[in-house]
């Protein structure tokens, strides 16, 4: 199944046909493909296709994929299934590399005319054109402008992960959710039922891709297990890879059965294969994606003592509960470290020793950025988390007379001032930033929260809602360094 | 320490003084608490005092207690610690019922001076007036608009939640929570270093307080562990007892000594204890937060099997890989109810065996309620859940040329449909709406998951933002009426 793949033209290609984009707006998947690619800006050529001709958006549509004038990279197809054969056929003999077919009912469907028209699929990719699917919601490369159905407004700005799923749904979702999160993409591919091009041979090119730092992978079940791990374990050797198995039950296995027609297997010897190849098992999406954050903006290097500063000392409590539960520390602060914090944090109701409780959410910037940069200077202290509660502030602008919490919160002093820390110790600081005040009236709350998360992203910081996400995230960049250095568990950094 | 208590004025007082109010616009504790009294909307007299007098808001400034014309019912504190002992001396002559002190400086301090001025307090409070504090946020008490600092946006809306923390950031953090996730309360207790009235004779008041219908704890250590494990264990046998114990770990038990001036206590005693008095163990806010929700909107009763749908494999599997996890079961619906659901859905793409695929976040309200009544028909499913990505909407309107995701988004219709559903099967329906589309420039999307989490939670309908934990929710109320009644784990519903 590792034929030749001409893999750039699939990702940047210079032009795409869309076999089945209806001129008459509605919700078909090709008609929403066209307008998504040109929602994003792709740059290339697109040729829309359906028998029925017409014009969209002054675009001819063309008839057959035959009549096309221009060179063809890549095809998106969406017509029904009983039709895509033909059609792939044509792409092939007009000399596209690829093609994601993101129509459904082949192999999933459990029918023999499904799983015949896949067959027939697979002869056709084995001829040549490489195919994406079928069943699936195809190729995004915010390089190239390509982009997953539905997904007009994916980011454009590319970045280290990249992201390989059985699930369409999955993919979009992974893809929207790292826009706002911070995670950015080199390539996603969602294959679907995975007729021809998956996941080993999918590992095997991004283990060279020079865009692709981090491999995050949702996987149902696998084509050839032996082929899978082995690509899997030589892969984790240099790069990162977070594997999501959805299925590990029984129920789940029977879901991802009628999902992508996989065969799910058990979870005991998933759990262990995963763990020998060094691979980063998470459990859900949110998970998933805040693990491609760590990987993606903190060093790859084995963390064991963090500093936890936040405004509220049952947020440190947790703090500490979590870290020690996942076997991270949050070890007291030098005698004369914890003077110094002391010495500049409001009285009474501070405390500098680590959890340090700020005593209150006011704290200005300018604190709070010194307290970081005397907490770094102890050399027990690998790592820097500051929980802020930025809601607070809308209280205090009304208590003060200000506007709005806009006018009040310091969230970009706080960016800058983290920033400079980072630059000064060269130790890494996650952000967390609930926010806990979610009702329908405090939408200015969210408002400045993101624009919060933001500030904190431009400059490279991670940011988390919640501290036992953020320390869990940590703990799997700490726990594959440990491993792929081959250093014992408990004496890491002593 | 369980001496006599006039609760009925201390969370419904007719008057309330606050010692602290400075005149001066400022970030003050006292002149916050007065803003938000007054912002809550609290029917009864307000005496602010503060001994440069003056006027706030066109209220005298009592320049000392004694000259406070009326009764007072119940003082709030807020001055420097020194000062603390002759105010609440003056507050017990005047005749309150009962003192929050909101002022740190005691014996979270670890110093002689702090610790006696404590002693001091608790003396006081020996001679008849009950004292909620120091080091603590106060009482919220929705009935009664009584407020937590800062407190000034709380909802006035009442309900079965009744809340015990040694932490203030904690209880106003949860009473913000509460206010958008559908957790209303009966009444919010911050006590701080609990000087004297605290966790066991609070737990004894609870357990006949006809408002309260569920107990919420955060607990970082107690003042007797026998009297505390006995009032918990007589108090979980009528209602559910949800307890987040912070300080498990070494470092958090040093952390809340420095916090609460309390000893943390080993972490496999405490869970054990828990376990013994059927008490429902948390360890987080957004857990305790979700597991409140639960046991207030859903009927108490132990649950098996769960019928879960929605549009995307990938969700589905990942319920039942969740469910499994906990021994909540996703069973395979009778064929003649799969085959009536299949035939209302579209095709290719979906698939009813449960997890239901209903293939894309589009199908119709109607087609969704159908969907869930006929699955209610089946006598496995003792709960429902539907899994609805609303933020797909956003491309929606943008392909068919609607002017925003609030035109297309029916969250009102599914309320109400969903609605129908539980009225007319009994069982249950839980709505889980995670938001994936959480950039600055989506902010409709977020303005319209707050109207659908609203219009579902107006008809006591609980809604999620994660399918795992939904499933953990329901898996706790299940868990604590299996060892209520007795039944042993796995024979449950059978």
């Amino acid at each position: 199944m590792t034929g030749a793949c001409d893999f750039e033209r699939i990702f940047n290609p210079k032009s795409v046909v869309i076999v089945g984009v209806s001129s008459k707006p509605g919700f078909g998947f090709g008609r929403g493909m066209f307008n998504a690619l040109m929602a994003m800006g792709f740059a290339g050529s697109i040729y829309p296709v359906s028998p029925k001709g017409g014009e969209i958006d002054g675009l001819k549509i063309y008839e057959t994929v035959e009549e096309i004038p221009g060179e063809v990279d890549f095809a998106v197809i969406s017509i029904a299934a009983r039709h895509v054969p033909e059609a792939l056929e044509a792409c092939r003999k007009k000399g596209a590399a690829g093609a994601e077919i993101l129509s459904a009912g082949f192999s999933e469907t459990e029918t023999p005319e499904g799983t015949a028209l896949e067959e027939e699929v697979k002869r056709i990719a084995g001829k040549g054109i490489r195919v994406i699917g079928p069943n699936c919601f195809g190729i995004y490369c915010p390089e190239s402008g390509l982009t997953l159905i539905p997904g007009p407004d994916l980011s454009r700005e590319p970045g280290p992960v990249a992201f390989l799923s059985q699930s369409g749904g999955m993919s979009v979702d992974f893809a929207h959710i790292g826009k706002w999160m911070g995670v950015r993409f080199s390539k996603v591919v969602s294959f679907g039922n995975g007729a021809d091009l998956r996941e080993s041979e999918l590992l095997n090119y991004l283990l060279d891709d020079p865009d692709t730092g981090v491999i995050t992978m949702y996987v149902e079940g696998v084509e050839n297990g032996r082929d899978f791990f082995s690509a899997l374990r030589r892969t984790a050797e240099r790069k990162p890879v977070i594997v999501y198995k959805g299925g590990l039950s029984d129920s789940g296995g029977r879901a991802v059965a009628s999902h992508t027609a996989s065969m799910g297997g058990s979870g005991v010897i998933w759990r262990s294969a995963l763990r020998q190849c060094n691979a980063v098992q998470v459990g859900g999406i949110m998970e998933m994606a805040q693990t491609s954050l760590a990987f993606s903006l903190l060093p790859h290097k084995i963390y064991k003592g963090v500093s936890v500063m936040g405004g509220g000392g049952a947020l440190g409590v947790n703090a500490c509960d979590v870290a020690e539960s996942l076997g991270l520390e949050i070890p007291r602060l030098k005698e004369e470290i914890e003077a110094r914090i002391i010495s500049i944090l409001p009285r009474p109701g501070s405390s500098a020793g680590n959890p340090i409780d700020v005593a209150n959410p006011f704290v200005s910037a300018q604190i709070l950025k010194e307290v970081l940069l005397l907490a770094a200077g102890d050399e027990k202290i690998d790592l820097q988390i500051m929980i802020q509660l930025l809601y607070h502030y809308k209280s205090l602008a009304g208590g003060i007379g200000a506007d709005s919490i806009r006018d009040v919160s310091p969230h970009h002093e706080l960016a800058q001032g983290v920033q400079e820390v980072v630059d000064t110790t060269g130790k890494p600081v996650i952000v967390v930033l609930p926010n806990l005040k979610q009702e329908i009236d405090s939408m200015d709350v969210e408002e400045v929260m993101r624009e919060a998360r933001k500030a904190f992203l431009d400059r490279g910081i991670p940011v988390f809602d919640d501290i036992s996400d953020a320390l869990k995230a940590v703990n799997r960049v700490s726990d594959y360094c440990r491993k792929k250095h081959g250093t014992p568990l408990r004496k890491a950094a002593s």
